[in-house]
């Protein structure tokens, strides 16, 4: 942990320390900060004061489940020694950063029980929210892009073989998914879930689990993929075919992939004003620009999601639908574009992933112009 | 779900709903209620109220991917929809139900984040703890109860054909800890971390991970090990040896059998009685028995934890030390008497398993009542 920069955003934004606070896994984004891997089932406290040294607070019985950690430990066994502990952590703290979000309104960001927080509050802590902390983690060096870049190429081959296979022709969606599978163990990717196929009115559905329908004359085709290399993060991408698809498919996937260029465009324009974008409003743009064409009802999902060493990443969102992102899309994150149509006879999406350099956005992936022909 | 028994329940606690309230997995324990396995990744909620039908609000695109449940569903796509479809949910409801617990004091219970309380409490809701409602699904029938005692068989066979390997000399910590994965793989249970293997000074570590340690004489050894059949509960025991064991570590070996006895015996009384034992009881009469004979530095953790589908069920724990656990110990629930002694340069633990008949404590696994001697 760079501690530097962590005590630097403290005193940025006017808080008197950050405290990482966790009972066993359930704030996943405390364990991604401190690098925790073990089996924990106790709760645990790591407080970064804004100047001197951190503290991390852990049940006696689990002290040897955490890594050498910057700071000081103690432990504690009885509970009433966790909440006097807690109480000396936080002495002469007023306003502290937690993973919380008022009205939990970026769901991903508010990760502290209700009965926690309100013995901080108890404690006298004005509780923030922790995001512009957690921002110094969910940013991408070079060496962490370059290993997306590979899962990213791994996938695109993936893809070929997959619309080498539906050119053969009467093939179902669960053997297209396992030929995905295939080729995704072949590249030394790893995912949470595998492969989305959705042929025809499936692709209507954005969580379709692929079955035995097979190919007919009249479908659209589209497959959603995500992996990633074991050490690295995640790519994810989806691609879109059809079989003498509907002129209706035709013209909502130009649509989207209009909708698509469009957002990239107003990320790199904001970037060369020297502004920082926010999620919901690359979301609220591509919206906006879908509704006025007439797509509004069959818009289901939000823009996009960050990206990280899970796929729906905990960083910014390209979101004003299913949450209000206000966070700023700083020069290091990493995030899905793909905006989608769910009329109902067909479904369609693109997806493509950007990577924000300092001077603008880079688009990581292939990005697709037109239906593939089958 | 027997939605009468919880509207009884609701009714006697005075309560206007119970609302499971989830960001995805975020909350297990209202997963487990729903019986949701499905990789779910946004908010829902399912309100029961006191009288009338259950409501599930979730979001459009996952819809699928929930079972039926009993009662109406509705979706939402815009987080504004979500908002206002819960204060419909809610709408003439003043005291409500939530996994929340004043304090965190039981962090097991204390699921639901702090900015959704907040919202929750914004929009004029008194908030209590669901406890009395979850215990109806942290109780065991017949049938549950009969693959326990399965899984506990497959321990105790497991656990002797260590004694055996034990008993042939020159072993490490891991190829005991590989022998009996082995044989709980033939049982045909399953777990969810392998078992733990101790010997000597690592006994004293209750999280030891087992190592190229080779038994020595004047080590103790001890054994922990837990499983389930695919579709059942867990069993959780200990056991323990020794070769040519330390005089001391037989006398903790005693006072540890003791206190596990008095604790079945303390219950057996109650239920006599017709009294409810409560968690925190147990746990303070087991640690005030071997303070008072002189053990108190050496306990690190509580008397023992309920048992269920995890190995770390969610229901009422023996437990005044990590947490104050204020829970009824009723009919149904089971749960591990596991007192412990760690000393350093060895350590001591027994454990036992036991299930709350409608007349009182059926202890469920064997009781060792002496170290084993190899």
């Amino acid at each position: 942990m760079d501690l530097e920069r962590v005590q630097r955003t403290l005193a940025q934004e006017g808080l008197d320390g950050w405290l990482l606070y966790s009972f066993g896994p359930s704030n996943p984004l405390a364990l991604e900060v401190l690098g925790l891997r073990g089996h924990l089932t106790r709760r645990f406290a790591y407080f970064i004061p804004k100047e001197g040294r951190p503290t991390l607070l852990c049940h006696a019985i689990e002290e040897s489940l955490f890594p050498p950690l910057e700071g000081e430990r103690r432990t504690y066994a009885r509970w009433e020694e966790f909440v006097q502990g807690l109480q000396d952590l936080l002495e002469g703290s007023h306003r502290v950063a937690l993973e919380y979000v008022a009205g939990g309104q970026i769901p991903y960001l508010s990760r502290v029980d209700g009965g926690s927080l309100d013995l901080l509050r108890g404690m006298g802590l004005e509780v923030v929210s922790s995001w512009p902390l957690l921002l110094l983690f969910q940013v991408w060096d070079e060496a962490t892009l370059a290993l997306h870049k590979e899962a990213a190429r791994g996938l695109e081959r993936a893809t070929d073989r997959a619309l080498a296979l539906l050119r053969e022709g009467g093939v179902s969606e669960k053997e297209v998914q396992e030929a995905l599978v295939e080729a995704l163990a072949q590249e030394g990717l790893v995912f949470d879930h595998p492969p989305m196929v959705a042929f025809g009115e499936n692709a209507a559905n954005p969580h379709h689990t692929p079955g035995t329908r097979r190919l007919r004359r009249g479908d659209v085709v589209l497959l959603d993929l995500w992996a990633k290399r074991p050490e690295g993060v995640y790519a994810d991408i989806t691609w879109m075919a059809g079989w003498d698809p509907p002129k209706e498919a035709v013209a909502a996937f130009r649509a989207v992939r209009e909708a698509r260029d469009r957002a990239v465009a107003f990320l790199r324009d904001r970037y060369a004003q020297g502004l920082l974008p926010r999620g919901f409003e690359v979301d609220r743009l591509v919206r906006t620009w879908l509704e006025e064409r007439g797509y509004g009802d069959q818009i289901r999902h939000r823009t996009g999601h960050n990206l990280g060493r899970e796929v729906h990443g905990a960083g910014p969102h390209l979101d004003d639908l299913e949450s209000h992102d206000f966070r700023p899309l700083v020069p290091g994150l990493a995030f899905t574009v793909e905006p989608g149509l769910y009329p109902g006879p067909f479904g369609v999406r693109t997806e493509i992933n950007v990577y924000l350099q300092p001077e603008g956005p880079e688009v990581t992936t292939r990005a697709q112009e037109e239906l593939e022909l089958l």
